[in-house]
């Protein structure tokens, strides 16, 4: 039986979702071998792609199979997330069809990236947020960002020990907003990234996010997007933001 | 030259406020090192109150004696928080009268307890609001809160080690609310109980919430809180409720 999964994990402290060797805490490898023993027998969860160590998820999606004997779908959620860590929560699982593939089948990814530019960063939010005190030029930021929108050669926003067959991918929407975050302690309003693509190249929401704060503190001006993703050059580009301000927030299927 | 500072802090990972032999790993001691060394100087900070391990404060109000020679208090403020971990913040450093005492000239403080009755609690929320799935009766819970106001002996809900002279203290707020929580990924409503007093004594915030929550499961009317503190004995209160849903909010001075 075929399971579609949804969870939701704070990735301060694993090494990323995928499974490494001689690594026993990533995301990945703990999920599974939860899930295997629930299954009563060796399962492997698949994901509709990687996140980095430090990387959230407010919707990561997996597809599992499991023996028809496994527990009823409300159960086996309720069995995992005893078993799990609470900063890695199943919020949903459903029975898919035999062939739904949560990497293949990913048709929209949206990213967002989070930036506190409150003075004095709320120790609730150290983790989930980029703190920058400088004054950021949102006006350019946002300039910059609307040239990342269309299908591009994203080779100067990708890791040079990406394995992608190809880095052209498409934007569908990039665009920067206000979180009213409301925490439990205290309260102020970030900064946020939105994009929305077809799929993502390791460190690309990252290494945009960096060039995009290289603009807005006036180290480059908004042409640095456009002439980055033409030279297809990652040292064109500005640096990589760190992962704690990344959140992968929703994968659409078809 | 005296200071009154207000700090933030996320208390899970430290051995409460108060400074210990053998246990580094306090805020008072992280606080009074780093201050020390910015001031040049060995300087004690005496705060309005202790918060145990895994408590948290919005606001926790210190004073300081620091020699003239220290830096100019927007200098000091960045320097300390340059050097503190981002769970530590100092939100404001304010020059005060010679005799300011942060514990002595307190006259209210304010408690918050959080609670989480969402279904699966979001990583965001693990170390900042209790979370309970049970259904609670509100109103049983509402009832038997409003027993708490006036002057009463709380010795019942204090604990066996405290050192306070007297077990009596008013109450002048005790209140149900919720909390429109919007944290970075997720977004649900918290349950939350304020207490506003003359003081507090140790672990008495949270073993009147955990007799609340005691009766909000039904394992005991709302009649409980009039009982226990008639009792004067601890063992007639319910439970303690555990250190991380509660939050020092608010300390006021004459």
């Amino acid at each position: 039986m075929r399971l579609k999964i949804c969870i939701s994990y704070d990735g301060t402290h694993f090494h990323g979702w995928q499974r490494q060797k001689n690594t026993p805490n990533t995301i990945q490898e703990i999920f599974e071998t939860r899930l295997s023993q629930i299954a009563n027998t060796r399962v492997t969860a698949v994901a509709s792609g990687r996140t980095d160590a430090g990387v959230h998820a407010r919707v990561q999606v997996l597809h599992a199979e499991v023996p028809e004997t496994a527990p009823e779908l409300d159960r086996l959620r309720h069995g995992l997330n005893s078993l799990l860590p609470p900063d890695i929560r199943v919020l949903l699982i459903e029975k898919a069809g035999a062939d739904f593939h949560a990497q293949r089948d990913a048709v929209r990814k949206t990213y967002l990236y989070f930036i506190d530019p409150h003075t004095v960063q709320a120790p609730e939010l150290r983790d989930y947020a980029w703190h920058l005190r400088l004054p950021l030029d949102w006006r350019a930021m946002e300039e910059a960002t609307g040239a990342l929108v269309g299908e591009h050669d994203f080779k100067a926003f990708c890791a040079a020990d990406s394995t992608a067959n190809t880095t052209v991918r498409t934007i569908f929407e990039a665009r920067w907003g206000v979180h009213e975050w409301r925490g439990v302690g205290h309260t102020y309003p970030l900064r946020v990234l939105r994009l929305t693509g077809s799929g993502f190249l390791k460190n690309m929401v990252r290494s945009i996010a960096g060039t995009l704060v290289h603009i807005g503190g006036g180290k480059s001006g908004p042409e640095l997007i456009r002439n980055a993703l033409t030279s297809r050059d990652r040292k064109a580009a500005g640096p990589t933001a760190p992962p704690h301000g990344l959140w992968l927030w929703d994968v659409l299927y078809t």
